[in-house]
């Protein structure tokens, strides 16, 4: 199996699912039993921060989906199918996105567990992500290994994500609007949260490859 | 025809397919005609028993459709023609899944049916696998030939995966959730069925290149 | 612009325009105002009938389309624009093979138009080719140089399936039907129609690289 | 982060966002409470116009999009995200599509705030490329560096499209069908507006790799 191909299914399956996000932001058509477009959208607010904070998620996952794959120096049918864990989580964000955008305002139980639900899904990629991970660098399929401080802050990195995804799953029950800002912030701690890993690596590890980002072995960092 | 078009228009329906499963899983939104999300939940779970299993099923066959046609020396137009036929059953998965889900709780003749059609939609695509596969061998089209001992292996993995979906057919009109389960039961069979084949590979057959998984080229398992 | 991004991007609009395809085919949930699945898939046949055509006819039009890129030695920004027009139909076929299939046993003047239109998307695939086509051999951008022969060959291929599409969109207002069965002709002949132009091609034309189908620079058919 | 599957990933949203825009064509089916085939196409145009021009726009950005992405030299997550702000936008423009084909029509308040939505996220798209662009010159990314004149040709081209959407959002509110028609209008000029800034090169800028179109490291003119 070349990665070329697992690249390429990989990212057919995050833009499909990226792209199908949007289905979920439909209005109704005009006429009597629909109000004006202007209180349809305001009224569709959990749609769009929910479309907003999964296609972030998808994007942050797809970046560091790029930059461990990178990394691996082979590919075996035992990655193969943990790669599909992943994505049968990923094509589970736009089911969850739909719920948790039409149960949002309804309160009670059910926004509460479509809360739950959309923060479970988010977990189960984490946690896939982290198997992924786990074991290329267990198993020594790392074109450059990684220093044990640089498998530190990996490892630091993915916890945060995994106990946030988790302490949403629990607010979820006290306040879903909460735990739906919840995973927003995750997603905007991955955004900014890469510098200081790259700071740490110590000058020329790692030889001429690593003078870049784009060749960086330690951005997998969710 | 290069190899690298015929796999990259392939991975995009896969992908595509796999992601539409997703679409499956919609539930109606809050309102005093549906039940609350827990209730619609529960009553929907052959909607995630058949979207698992699809995912699954999907998945396996795009891992095998990878490591066959790595091993392809040549592509000519029959070939192109038979890999449509397996996307053209492929691409039908997400109608036969939506189908057997909505189906399935109904019983009766329509439950049978729609197991039956669920199975055969599967059973087309494995024959057409199966057609991809002996067209290869038949025409020397391989670049890495099959001993005899390969061979025999593939063709009684071949035989299983066909035996099990013609008897999901024919259990689908007795009892379509045990017709289900069955063809959940095919694909874990395949999830874990590779290791005697490779077991059995003769030491140094083929030179370096089949030092490692990826250049295996017997996986063709389905 | 290089090949390699144009094929990318037109194989992801083949890809999920051939998948979307089998939306198609949904059909209502089990309850007291749907009849059994059976006479629901019985009534359905249009829908069946005329995702087995788009799916084959999208599907020959990718490989001609395949076997024509590959003969372009470059790729300007008019050619660019000729393929978005190519695409416009594509993407528009899962449209007009819904409509009609929703339309086709409705019969009267509904049918008619449903049917004209369904050859009609074809009828501008078809004539967006032959400008790619036609454009290419103008400006002298292929790779292998066609023969006067072989242009003349793929002339009449190309008017084949441009007389099939407009014939149909006139049988359309006599029998949906009839039109609809001959579109699947169209089909059939494209996929049988090449042996004949390859069996013309003089011994030893262009030299070792047109010794395999891969590298026919005249299989542009349609 | 190698350019090939940043391209791979951007290439398939852009394929299936340009092919979900069909979803919205769609009509109802026949029966006592739906007119005909054809007056229901009739009506329909804002349909068939807001597919046309977003389909345009579409596969202009993507035309552009790959010749920017071409010149790069370096990719880092910096341009990673401002790219995936890019896509948010393309993803959304499904949803805007139908949105303004529901609502052209029924006019007042409505239709206007849908236009002025569809216009925004072109305007959304268009700053994004406009911030891709300005990112690369500013750090030096661009593997052929634009002269003065291309810079200042580039952004007066940004300009104009920059200018187009924000006028289209202000006319909205005065006349929501000449919005959607200078939206179409802008289309135009980008599909047309590009020989003189190729006239104006210098010749022999950039040595024999600017000989062909394929190689015009100034192309970026959305």
């Amino acid at each position: 199996m070349n990665r070329a191909r697992l690249e390429a299914f990989s990212d057919g399956v995050f833009a499909v699912a990226i792209t199908l996000l949007a289905f979920n932001l439909a209005v109704g058509g005009p006429g009597a039993h629909h109000p004006t477009l202007a209180a349809q959208l305001a009224g569709h607010w959990p749609a769009f921060a929910a479309y907003t904070i999964s296609f972030a998620t998808i994007g942050i996952i797809w970046v560091n989906h790029h930059a461990l794959l990178r990394n691996f120096a082979e590919i075996d049918r035992a990655l193969l199918f943990a790669n599909l864990l992943l994505l049968f989580f990923v094509v589970a964000i736009p089911f969850t996105t739909t719920t948790i955008a039409a149960y949002l305002r309804a309160g009670g139980g059910s926004a509460s567990l479509a809360a739950a639900l959309y923060q479970g899904v988010f977990e189960g990629m984490a946690v896939s992500f982290t198997l992924l991970f786990w074991w290329a660098i267990r198993r020594d399929h790392l074109q450059v290994p990684l220093t044990p401080g640089q498998a530190r802050q990996a490892t630091i990195r993915f916890g945060i994500g995994n106990l946030g995804y988790i302490i949403g799953i629990g607010i979820a029950f006290i306040s879903p609007p909460a735990s739906l800002a919840l995973s927003g912030l995750v997603a905007v701690y991955y955004i900014f949260e890469q510098t200081p890993a790259r700071a740490q690596r110590p000058p020329g590890h790692g030889g001429p490859a690593t003078t870049t980002a784009a060749s960086d072995p330690a951005p997998a960092e969710q």
